[in-house]
């Protein structure tokens, strides 16, 4: 029975000791053969960062005395974790590959500078089913409960319908009581941007420093975008692709004089 | 006169005192008022990352005597460099910002874990249109002259004719000499990725670890790739969009029981 089930990788970006991770270990052991393969310490804002000039350690280590799954914790980014589960770690490629549940939102702009989504992405790369769970709450003591039952029923669906080669799920869930959660849309990624305000100081030796810190602003106006959706109450779910490419503006470029 | 003169932010993720950086000075000078504020060591790999966690600091650098320009030295990343830039040391918002010329390939899916275009990128979501420009040489004592008259080309025409929102420039140059490059190309994506490689060694004390390394597998046929345009000699030119979303999957996505 157990090799009929889903192998699930699980990762995230807060740490393999971060309580968003082991909620959804929690969902995921109820729909496959869970394998953790997560950073040893926190990775936010590292977007699609990997390791190149740096060795990497990859140990199991044991996080629950219970747990029957392995898990490894490593010292890369959650790009590398993926890259590194699934040379050196797995020994058949993962049917599904889940990063998070992240302590704070990856929706619109957020999710360039996601190590959540970046571990997603990678994975996505890889031909590995992906999805990247993200809760509207920064908090260590955010309460994850709410977002399991859809955590679970976007993953099901997945499992059951598969997702097209160079597309990936970023998955945000509001900060509510699972009755207050209306339901789960599908949106395109918003229009919006942060603000940096960069806080300056000066450190004892008399040399500025800055702390970044910044302001979410949301320019889109529109009722089909994950901001809205949150803002509605709703579980946000962007298909995410890794072809960068402005295909809109490719006529428009070609007009230019560039081999002149 | 100085007034009318397009201001240009120069950027880039293999540290201030890079070759690269400085052939792409070079050049800007040559079309506006240049500002340098680039990280103060190698970034590359670094992805989209942003510091949220540490402090930044950004001083004032004298790195050739002669140079009338200012130039930073940033700790941070690429993109911690166009945020400082843009909110600590400019007193305008740049007419265009350039990162690179990179030490190595920012092509195909390159971009993805690129420090280069993550400057760029960030620049696009300030708004200030943005190029990012790499060669395909590794090498620190790569030879830059050959692609500055095609920097110099596609930048003019970038200030001659903007670029839309959400759009920046990925540009890559061949390692050939200038009068091998056969001309610049408009290119999409090419869809390629690497195949890890994880160099096992131990450590002294007995501990596993890995260096990441990895064989680049180009699974693209297509003659519009840059990566095909590249092959044959040409300087390819992307453009690049932030906004992920897949649109062409939101409708299948739609169909899916996500309610149920």
């Amino acid at each position: 029975m157990s090799q009929e089930k889903p192998l699930i990788l699980v990762t995230n970006d807060d740490g393999i000791t971060a309580p968003g991770i082991r909620a959804l270990i929690d969902v995921m052991k109820q729909l496959g053969d869970v394998i953790v393969v997560a950073p040893d310490s926190p990775q936010s804002g590292m977007g699609h960062a990997i390791t190149i000039s740096d060795t990497l350690f990859c140990d199991p280590v044991t996080v629950k005395e219970n747990y029957k799954h392995k898990e490894y914790s490593c010292s890369g980014t959650p790009a590398d974790c993926v890259k590194i589960a699934t040379q050196e770690i797995l020994h058949r490629k993962p049917d599904l590959c889940v990063s998070g549940i992240n302590h704070g939102s990856n929706s619109s702009i957020n999710v360039i500078y996601s190590g959540t989504m970046s571990a997603a992405v990678e994975a996505g790369i890889e031909g590995i089913p992906a999805i990247g769970f993200s809760l509207l709450d920064y908090s260590l003591t955010a309460d994850f409960e709410p977002s399991k039952k859809f955590v679970k029923r976007i993953t099901k669906q997945v499992l059951k319908h598969g997702l097209p080669q160079g597309v990936v799920l970023n998955v945000n869930l509001p900060k509510l009581k699972e009755s207050e959660i209306k339901g789960i849309k599908v949106c395109r990624q918003a229009n919006a941007r942060w603000e940096e305000e960069f806080d300056k100081r000066t450190n004892p030796q008399g040399r500025d420093y800055y702390w970044l810190s910044g302001r979410f602003v949301n320019e889109d106006e529109g009722e089909d975008s994950d901001e809205h959706a949150l803002s509605q109450g709703y579980v946000s779910v962007v298909p995410v692709q890794f072809d960068l490419t402005a295909h809109r503006f490719l006529k428009d470029l070609n007009s230019w004089d560039l081999n002149d």
